[in-house]
């Protein structure tokens, strides 16, 4: 597999090095339109996964650009963009580090921050609090006893209406089909209940939202972490090599702004993701709590898309966009429908049902939409920000993830840099970041870090990226 | 063990027998006195379990009747009142029969239903929900974020400020050791989750919740079902054999109004099972949900009352009692609040927060004492009304419990009766009832079924109850 990923790389990196060379001796000159990511195919005999990648490592080294809703342009302004991290090497094995010591103390500190990156959350000041306020009277006033009875156990069906109506990426999708959770980790939970027992084991990307970790190891179930690109997401041959070796019972993946990478998997990358599991009989949660918060031109698809077999359930949220304290997340379970529905009735009985119709409201009469073009506009410049301003301050070699979408970024530094050591120090300064070890329950990424942007953009945001710079310096030397 | 229970009962069944045979001679007259429960037990020299037993044999009887806040008095009523149903007698095997399909059947009834008697619901009227909308106009005025902000991963720091007062029969309750749920079913998962592993044996009383079964059988455990008695609880020497032999890994009781049954453990019963528990190190999970709505002067103790080693895990639910949409439960989890706190963050990060805060508020104002006490005296009226309306129109031999509290009575039939046909015959006149069978994974209670009287007593409910003796009238030919 290592000799495999090798030579794929090796393909990128040598038409990437042709193109330099020829943008470096004015064959391709500055202003010129490149060939789009299916004539590139073409003409080079490629993927699309390979020939996204070529691009991404000609725009990371500032060489092109692209333009909205035009294409990829050679680039005059030949000003340094910080490299993208590797693709990540988790080891083979699975491993038991503990990661919950290090979580309570980022997560539960209670020294007063001035500055949060630690989350993944969107600041009250984007989030549309007095329409949401004027929905949840709308909805006291129409719903059944004012919301205090109990609502179906399957969820608020017009708010599962509205799902479907929203989810246009996925064909013959149904209400019928949607089961509302107390949020994405709940019906991720859900899932992982159903699907695996006590020592199956379950792959995931590498690095990967530490949440998932924990919840799969609550559950009695080994962790595999596959290699994973910042951009392209899983490696497929990772992934078919583990199927094939009939290593794993369940894959969770994030197709759309994993996080902390915030990589979006091709399409072609998808239909081969469902290809293989329906191939192996190998169930795939699918975790799409950020494709709503795209910053290309379209939503994105998802594996679900592409399922035709009933192995895919794809979990969301829209409290994550819009209320995170209102808990609304859903699965559409594929298959495993009266399983997972079980399961809920089980464990919870039903979701509180007041929020799902504030919500089911706010999707009805098109706010959300609305609420969820500014946002993607908002989140898009913060994450250019960022990387700006990492360019400018941070250490020579430092790289960051360009991410497509969601609301994170992930940071490497030199392996001289421990991220855990970055914490402490910034705390003292009143700035708050996620250590890259949370990430994975190998001995890896501890010279990384995952930053929120889920914030206005402003000049204190600056100080305090211009502040962990300054200890990154400091521990660099 | 069998014997044993059989003495027990010898030893009140005789006394019984005596008061009946002086009140038949007239050596006890017509509106005499009798001794208190703790004179009882000095005369006579028995526990106050028995005397408690003695009493209710005898008003099953139509021979005594209590007068509240006064006593025991002769009853110059002589009018018959259905007798208990017996103490329940499971095999000591635990087993696996499927449940699934006659729940999935019962609850998932779209037939248009007039009278529903199968859920353990308050309904909408007795709600005060005007009240409640209030609270949460006021609530999106206060709450940071109008609640649309994560809250804390333990819950509503307010509402848990509230429930710690709340909750005076446990002595040094602070809001530190309380973690809200998604309800109480939802305070019972995590507990499960972290006290069981697949393989280990939960013990519960007889009949029991089938919800419990559900979740247990879920996560793997095995059930033991241990004698309960319908007024008295779990036979505390069943519960001593089964520790004693070493075959239970974890216990879950309902204290306080147990459902199916309506049943109260005294407190010498209550402080017998946490020795027991401690002196085999054996965890507790205390299901306390109707704890609030009792009929008797005061609120009765819990369990946990009486724990010093932290080994109950005390669950309960405002939400049942006041909002069951809300979804708003607790867990006081004793020892192993890290475990389940880790439990709840993992499967959803946090509940509702705005439902929390509106309860939070009305405990606070002091509005849920108010509604408390109209709900109990609804209830308890309800329930006398349900006894007679069984008494006057049941068949002969019917046997129902006496609830001490709660918002369900049990029903036991003569065994010719099943009634999962007396739910089909019933549904086609409009009336939902739950089968006995759903409170067992053994091949038990087919001749018994649960009401709700959760609901105002009205002249339709009384037809309701007419119709169901009719349908058993023509079952017991």
């Amino acid at each position: 597999m290592q000799d495999k990923v090798a030579q794929k790389d090796h393909l990128y990196q040598r038409i990437a090095n042709v193109l330099e060379q020829q943008i470096k001796n004015n064959v391709l000159a500055i202003g010129d339109k490149l060939p789009s990511l299916r004539e590139f195919c073409k003409r080079y005999g490629t993927s699309q996964t390979t020939a996204i990648k070529v691009y991404y490592e000609l725009e990371s080294k500032g060489l092109i650009e692209t333009r909205p809703k035009s294409g990829y342009y050679i680039s005059g302004s030949l000003k340094r963009i910080p490299a993208l991290p590797k693709i990540s090497e988790p080891s083979a094995e699975t491993s038991q580090i503990q990661i919950e010591d290090l979580l309570e103390k980022v997560y539960n500190n209670a020294a007063p921050m001035s500055i949060t990156l630690a989350h993944a959350v969107v600041a009250d000041e984007l989030l549309p609090i007095a329409k949401l306020n004027k929905g949840m009277i709308q909805a006291m006033r129409e719903l059944k006893g004012s919301g205090t009875a109990y609502g179906e156990i399957q969820g608020n069906e017009k708010l599962r209406k509205q799902i479907a109506r929203h989810a246009f990426t996925i064909p013959d999708l149904s209400h019928e089909n949607i089961i509302t959770t107390n949020g994405c980790i709940n019906a991720i939970s859900y899932a992982m209940m159903v699907l695996g027992k006590p020592g199956d084991t379950i792959a995931v990307e590498s690095p990967v939202y530490f949440g998932v970790l924990q919840l799969a190891r609550s559950l009695g179930l080994k962790v595999m972490e596959l290699p994973t690109h910042p951009q392209t997401g899983i490696e497929i041959d990772a992934l078919k090599k583990a199927l094939e070796a009939n290593k794993i019972n369940l894959c969770l993946l994030v197709s759309n702004f994993s996080n902390p990478l915030g990589s979006l998997m091709p399409d072609e990358n998808k239909k081969e993701v469902v290809r293989l599991i329906q191939k192996h009989n190998v169930p795939l949660i699918e975790d799409d709590i950020y494709g709503d918060i795209y910053f290309g031109t379209n939503r994105p698809n998802t594996c679900k898309t592409y399922d035709e077999s009933g192995l895919v359930l794809w979990c969301s949220s829209i409290s994550k966009t819009l209320a995170p304290g209102y808990r609304v997340g859903w699965i559409s379970p594929g298959k495993f429908k009266s399983e997972i529905l079980r399961m809920k009735l089980f464990h919870a009985i039903a979701s509180t049902n007041i929020t799902q119709e504030v919500i089911a409201n706010f999707l009805e009469t098109g706010r959300y939409e609305h609420h969820l073009r500014k946002l993607r506009n908002t989140l898009h410049t913060n994450s250019l920000q960022y990387i700006r301003a990492i360019n400018d301050y941070f250490p020579e070699g430092t790289k960051v993830s360009r991410p497509q979408g969601g609301m994170v970024l992930w940071v490497e530094f030199d392996q001289k840099i421990d991220t855990i050591q970055l914490y402490d120090l910034a705390v003292k300064k009143g700035v708050s970041i996620a250590p890259g070890r949370l990430f994975t329950l190998q001995n890896q990424f501890a010279n990384c870090m995952r930053l929120n942007y889920g914030m206005p953009w402003n000049n204190q945001l600056d100080k305090g990226l211009r502040s962990l710079a300054d200890i990154a310096a400091e521990l660099n030397r």
